[in-house]
């Protein structure tokens, strides 16, 4: 049995990505308050795999998992790519007549602006959580509060789904990151399967310094999948790179990273894995 | 007198950018529910001004607002960047002793987990904004509760400063993008003082075409402060990149912008501006 820590409730999209990523395997939930207690859990049991969001292609990154990942050490042994759909729910003796207040977390209010819009009676709530909404209304029996979640989170607290596929975009997925203490990593991916590898480096604020790297890769046929700059806090003139690649030769993606060592600084290599399909 | 449209309400970290960008002139603030109702107000009545957050060293990029920007006929004409300083404050009745309850955005409560950790007495609440969370509290007279806003908007409703700098990272900051009806952008950014430039453009999911454009504007002295890319919603294989480029001169500049053009699809200049010190 693997034993997966998330952050969130059951019923969570982290739920949701966790037992399609293990989809035929028996797993457990650790069930976490926050993405810290995720790494936390990792670290006080290198047995404990992780399971965290790192982007989501209308809200973008969640750089604070990045950071949490770059000073841990865990590293990444794959990706899960989930399609995200709210519904609306309520108690199964609601209905839209009864209906006062719609509650759920402020990125899912924001994916389902169209639909709040066309119900100007509904006064939207913020949340903690999606799942965390409808678990918190069938719990209380709050009559009258709506829950927008995933329809798996409705059917988990026995709520009665209203309606399907309430968000403004349908192209809205969530990239989530497996994780694990890098003693255990072997374990859980065929490293000669791996095409996908995230990187993380610094380069001084240089004309030119990012090219020369991307062209030494690209010499390499190593392919750029995702590239995210950030400032470094407290020092002005450098910046940190966030950078995904793919490749199909492991050993010419091994020889890339070492040409480019010596033009950055801080290279870790967050984790080499299967990239989703 | 200018009118500066901003998200947020009086005494909002927007308000402070607004009043600290054009310090020594006449402003007055359109406060706005939404950033697509400060985009709004700019189509409808070309001489508002827009002020809008874009990314916090902590938070990362509102990609959102890049959005909106790239599908709106605004154009950037300048920049801010303001320190984010958060304090606790209350009605001036209520002391330490007598809370119970401490509100704000989402955002700010994050950024304030150490102060939260050394209060665990005190429910932490979500918001829909810093400011606002003060002038619920003040016009409700809520009695227990505690605000984190700015000291600025604590002042600006009558309340009560208990503690100032609670925020966890001292090197938080924002930086908001000043933004014109490209019509009337002529009159409030002298263009021979431009040094820097966000540019968006799409590039196919090939090996080192990034690199290529990267490796040109490095040729003509062109350098890069930012860079994010974004996966094209419903075109799986394009990629979207947002550049931040500063540079010396504009002419050179612009034959840079000339000679990447023909390797990229769809650039558009959001804006060339001065940058902030």
């Amino acid at each position: 049995m693997k034993r997966i820590a998330i952050q969130g409730e059951p019923g969570s999209f982290h739920d949701i990505a966790a037992h399609e990523h293990f989809a035929g395997e028996q797993i457990q939930l650790i069930c976490c308050a926050t993405f810290e207690e995720v790494f936390e859990n990792i670290r006080l049991d290198p047995t404990v795999i992780g399971l965290v969001a790192i982007e989501n292609t209308i809200a973008g990154s969640l750089l604070h998992n990045y950071e949490l990942l770059r000073e841990s050490n865990a590293t990444v042994v794959g990706e899960h790519k989930l399609h995200i759909k709210h519904s609306v729910c309520c108690l199964p003796d609601d209905d839209w007549d009864t209906l006062q207040e719609i509650h759920s977390h402020p990125v899912a209010l924001a994916q389902c602006r169209r639909f709040l819009g066309e119900h100007p009676d509904l006064k939207a709530v913020e949340a903690e959580d999606t799942a965390g909404a409808a678990e918190y209304i069938a719990r209380h029996k709050m009559h009258g509060w709506a829950a927008i979640c995933s329809s798996h989170a409705a059917q988990t607290y026995g709520m009665k789904v209203l309606q399907e596929d309430i968000h403004d975009n349908k192209h809205n997925f969530t990239r989530f990151l497996v994780v694990s203490d890098t003693r255990k990593a072997d374990f859980l991916r065929p490293l000669e399967h791996s095409n996908k590898s995230s990187i993380v480096f610094s380069l001084p604020h240089e004309e030119g310094s990012l090219s020369k790297v991307l062209t030494i890769m690209s010499f390499y046929d190593i392919n750029l999948t995702k590239i995210q700059s950030l400032p470094i806090i407290g020092r002005e003139w450098e910046y940190l790179f966030y950078v995904d690649v793919t490749y199909d030769n492991l050993t010419r993606y091994r020889q890339s990273i070492d040409a480019i060592t010596p033009l950055v600084k801080n290279i870790k290599i967050l984790g080499e894995y299967e990239a989703s399909k």
